[in-house]
């Protein structure tokens, strides 16, 4: 449910930046060469990637524009400020509705498993898990009093908390009806899934709020990572499996996407943790260390608090003060000196060689996987 | 959306207090007779009425447990308190989850169409239409700051506003999910209109939290009205209409049940808003003129601030004051000096009567629709 808040999109790797992959001690790495042999397809390079996503956003955007003008008044007009399509006095906006990386997955796996007529028959689909992220989304930013959104004052912010509620609500249940009227044999099981899928981000949201009401001593690594993958992971993973539906795969395919699609989310979840600790403010548009100053218990952060070493109980110091000026420098420097930063990226590798054994399972043909591998490339690459 | 919070249950219709059916002014009149003529059953008394509540509360709470029970920890924590079956630390409570109407509704719907094989197979969805209740309540109760529901305090008091908003989503996932995973034939076109009814339901919402904030000379009948029926008609006409979906029955006759259920629930509404000011404290549980004193734009007083009369001057000018000791007395009179009063009870007997016209379109068999006709007067006759 969470994503770093201001983005700067189209990033490209540079050779100062290793990937996790790259970091020392993960000897399993990962990647598309290990998994996929020899024979496989060329390194997915991020042109491979920004095409998926744009060609989502194109397929995905009419069958959105037209569940959203389904609306009644209100809620279709918050809803189209929050997408980006208009100005909050209900003029026509240039749009920045996202990256479409969950509508992506929905299409590349439809795709990777049943071609381009399931792609085609799975736009629906994906419409509505882009629908259900911005249901979230909206709820999300009351709950966390956050006002900036994509660049753009938040819409409770602009509409007041009850709308914006509202809103999210309808959302949710505009992604749920336009499934089940979807005429695809596949669409019952993907209501349910996809609805299952939300009790599993409402619950990955509570435990984060209730994480981070916690003294930094009572979390322990297994909470947070559960949480992560709950909050971020359950909705990657279930685009993948909606996409894998939609093309008529079977069980087995069905759940090794998406567990491919939790894995990959999670070392999303945890490259951008460490994005949010050690990020360029001049990439992410946050001020350095914000998620220091704000206390919050990242994956990195609760990695190093759990590390028993000197710097942990300096850390757990640090997080029981006050924010003073001047300590987050001092901050980020007992996360890497207690292992958080290493481990975080050493874990990115580790979870995103689990998605390639998963997708290895569900799309043994390299080539039909090498869109699903550049898109969870793409994710985890953002250099920090 | 919208119900008095405190409500005594099983109150006997009193010779004193005339039905809206029997308000001079209401030619039309309302109810079995006219409408089934001299071969139709006996009058329906409250007994009938409370027998089916029971017995869809009986039916639908094992389904509802079950679903409960599947949501993860917090989440069930928080619905299971909402319901009324656990205290706020976890434990067991007596329970009081309200009157069961919706489910009533359903029930009772698949059963005049479909006889008993129908109203068995229709517990889920009956289910399913609380769990959607049940999540716009906990909604409502956060955007609206109501501290009581049910006797008891609101669950964002106790768990929190994030809690009780997650919660809420959770319980719409957790509705929309179990109709979608239901094997039966009408499931997909059960959750595609369920899940267009909470759309409605959120522009209800929406529209009452607007016009509440407008000045009272602002608002209109005709958008009160239209504001009541999809705040509390939709969720009432969908019940109905589910019930029908379940018992097999034909689009007009979906549709026909849809619409008795939404009118029954604009007379719902406008004798509970009669109440909301005329109301017996020791029968409502609220103080006599909550709602006024509240300056609450209810369907009385709308009616009374559009009626042109000098009453209607007064009424507008102590709505745009701010609440004063002793004025609710003053302000009760005015809206009925206005003729606020008469004509809620002459609009609910009105709409009683189409409602009865609908239901006899629907179940033309007088002995079928006895059990709808039952819980139709039975939400509507609460004494005032």
């Amino acid at each position: 449910m969470t994503e770093t808040k201001k983005r700067t999109t189209g990033t490209r790797r540079s050779a100062e930046t290793p990937l996790p992959g790259g970091t020392p001690g993960t000897s399993e790495g990962h990647g598309h060469v290990g998994t996929y042999g020899d024979s496989g397809p060329e390194p997915p390079d991020e042109h491979e990637a920004t095409a998926l996503l744009e060609r989502a956003r194109a397929s995905v955007d009419p069958e959105l524009r037209a569940a959203l003008s389904s609306l009644p008044g209100a809620m279709r007009r918050i809803a189209l400020y929050h997408f980006g399509w208009e100005h909050a006095d209900g003029t026509p906006a240039a749009g920045n509705a996202g990256k479409a990386i969950r509508p992506a997955l929905v299409l590349t796996s439809a795709a990777a498993i049943g071609g381009p007529r399931a792609r085609t028959a799975a736009v629906r689909a994906a419409a509505a898990v882009e629908l259900v992220h911005n249901f979230t989304l909206l709820h999300d930013d009351v709950m966390d009093r956050d006002a900036t959104r994509r660049h753009r004052p938040t819409a409770w912010t602009v509409f007041g908390e009850p709308a914006a509620i509202l809103a999210g609500d309808a959302l949710q249940a505009l992604a749920l009806r336009l499934l089940a009227e979807d005429p695809h044999p596949a669409s019952p099981a993907a209501v349910a899934r996809l609805a299952d899928c939300v009790v599993e981000l409402c619950a990955g949201q509570h435990a984060d709020t209730a994480l981070e009401r916690r003294r930094p001593a009572e979390v322990t690594l297994d909470e947070a990572l559960a949480m992560a993958e709950a909050k971020t992971g359950a909705l990657l993973g279930c685009s993948c499996a909606l996409g894998a539906l939609y093309a008529g795969a079977g069980e087995e395919d069905v759940e090794a996407l998406d567990a491919f699609g939790r894995q990959a989310g999670l070392a999303f979840q945890l490259i951008d943790d460490v994005i949010g600790i050690w990020g360029d403010p001049r990439r992410t548009g946050k001020p350095a260390g914000a998620d220091l100053a704000a206390r919050k218990k990242s994956l990195p952060v609760v990695a190093a608090l759990a590390s028993g070493t000197p710097a942990a109980t300096e850390l757990a110091e640090l997080y029981e003060a006050s924010p003073g000026k001047g300590d987050v420098e001092r901050t980020a420097l007992a996360v890497e000196r207690a292992g958080g930063r290493d481990w975080a990226q050493a874990q990115a590798a580790d979870r995103m060689a689990r998605a390639m054994q998963e997708l290895v399972r569900a799309v043994p043909d390299p080539e039909a996987a090498g869109g699903l591998l550049a898109l969870a490339e793409f994710v985890t690459r953002r250099s920090t």
